[in-house]
């Protein structure tokens, strides 16, 4: 078993998504994430899902794809060769007390405080699987009110792997 | 003709992304952006949709959505009482003349340089869709090579418009 990022290039045509979707849920491939964006050239939209199978499965996810005629490119993102982001807004209930220390762990992870309220927070943080889950952990000892994520986005790089020369 | 962002809480099962995105397209419904994510219980996962329409349209949208068995729970998220946010990977060709250019608008934007090529840089932003669309715009003027976007996510804010004071 293993996970695959696949980035799939679409028209940008009515019911899509629903099709893609569809494709997976009629055949029990179970989604890890699924997003979809509108791209450079607004005729096509480009989608990034997660899977998760052993080496067969994953081929005949990629095979079932290329066969929907809205499809007109599917790559898969390995983790090395490119950037895979999600975005994540936690809304984090806090005593007058905690405030400062939940906002010591957003400054930790470079987050965004979008909201405040007199008993909450709103977290803004971007950044791959490992990072919002270590965050997500951290703020297990406070109250999470809400959590609303986007799924992983992605792209290839330029020149291979330069994650740890200029990622964060 | 307005648009529409609405926050649905739905079971964690299998196909709900299907029999959601399904409805819409069934009902010849175009969906704007569609995210999907896990929430702080792992039961239930948060879908922001949004969709532009009439208010009969939006009306006949919330009753059709609730109909749905998975579906437990639909908000509508205004924009002032609500944060929403979007993440975007841009990879724009640069040549040596442009790299600063491209560089200084993504400072602008507190955007990140995420992967760095010798022809091409690709660079990571999130914000509302009008932070988004001035970027792009901005950058209209070099190569963009590719684009991937998450759509939009969103949470109600825990006390009505702070827009104006703690927004970047």
């Amino acid at each position: 078993m293993r996970k695959m990022v696949l980035s799939i290039l679409v028209d940008n045509t009515f019911g899509v998504l629903s099709r893609v979707a569809g494709l997976f849920s009629r055949r029990g491939y179970n989604i890890d994430s699924l997003t979809v964006g509108v791209t450079e050239n607004s005729n096509f939209s480009r989608m990034t899902v997660v899977v998760t199978g052993d080496e067969q499965i994953l081929d005949q996810i990629k095979k079932q794809l290329t066969k929907l005629e809205d499809v007109r490119e599917i790559k898969e993102l390995p983790p090395g060769q490119s950037v895979s982001r999600e975005l994540i807004l936690v809304k984090v209930a806090v005593t007058p007390a905690e405030r400062q220390s939940v906002i010591s762990i957003a400054d930790i992870f470079r987050a965004k405080i979008v909201d405040v309220a007199p008993d909450s927070l709103m977290i803004e943080l971007t950044g791959n699987e490992a990072k919002l889950a270590a965050f997500i952990e951290l703020l297990e000892g406070y109250t999470i009110k809400e959590i609303a994520r986007t799924g992983i986005t992605g792209l290839s790089r330029g020149v291979g792997d330069m994650g740890e020369y200029i990622e964060d």
